[in-house]
């Protein structure tokens, strides 16, 4: 249930949700990630109703998150597999793993864990960084007009830095 | 439309989902980010449909990403600010933001750049990385029980783990 096209929001997050943010849709390239590739494992796995399995699965092969491949065992057999834009998509799955477990609290503790496959030690909090390796909080990082900016973009981005600077020197709280 | 609960899968990532992965919720974590505090602020800026907004609010706040509190100047204004569990979406976000930027190609280049205001660098890559700065892709991470796993999961977990072996091993490609 769409209530607008968000592909039509001047906002990366709102493209990348308008492919991604659905349900299901991340659920199902986490068991990308996991090695699954054919429908019945996927909806197995996922105990997802089929045609919303298909439904799914079509949106992220038309966006590029997945390619689809026959098998050469069977040549009507197909395979999803992540593409590199896919493959793109593991730190906003990790970043969004790491928030459930830190606050999504579980009764016994979290049921998977991530771990440094090298060192067995489980993986740091992922956060924005500098170049430098300084943790870059809201506050640390500038939201500037970029290359393809409209004039309204530039206007918004004004009047989001003048509330900043309006609220920082104490008018309000 | 929620086709089952998401919230009963043993997966953070599937907990997260079912509390920010429906349409419009980031994009109101955003606005929240951006400093954007008032219902009519939200509706203003997201172009969304008010019972629309009033649900996701509310589920915000019964999710405690968003606060609730009234004004100072009029005791009847609600003012809706990120609680710590809300400003912990930010590098979610920021992974989200730079996909888009990277794959939902704009033709002008993405309209908004997030930079280091500190050195006013764009702000690099976030990516998974181990205690020592290496970039862990998802081959170098394992996904192990953790201590909330179930028999099932952890079953799940040596199936994932046995079919990547066989893989390797170059059994199939």
């Amino acid at each position: 249930m769409r209530h607008t096209s968000f592909a039509d929001q001047r906002c990366s997050l709102a493209r990348s949700l308008d492919l991604i943010g659905e349900w299901w849709t991340l659920l199902i390239v986490r068991e990308a990630f996991f090695g699954t590739r054919r429908f019945g494992e996927f909806q197995a796995q996922l105990g997802i109703a089929p045609n919303v399995l298909t439904q799914r699965l079509h949106k992220l092969v038309d966006g590029g998150v997945l390619a689809v491949t026959q098998t050469s065992q069977n040549g009507k057999a197909l395979e999803y597999r992540l593409t590199d834009k896919g493959r793109d998509l593991y730190p906003v799955i990790v970043a969004l793993v790491q928030w459930g477990d830190r606050h999504e609290a579980w009764p016994d503790g979290p049921p998977v864990a991530l771990q440094d496959r090298a060192s067995g030690q489980p993986l740091p909090r992922m956060q924005p960084r500098a170049a430098d390796g300084r943790v870059l909080g809201p506050a640390d990082v500038q939201v500037v007009a970029g290359p393809g900016a409209s004039a309204a973009d530039r206007e918004r981005l004004q009047a989001v830095h003048a509330r900043r600077q309006a609220r920082s020197s104490g008018t309000h709280t």
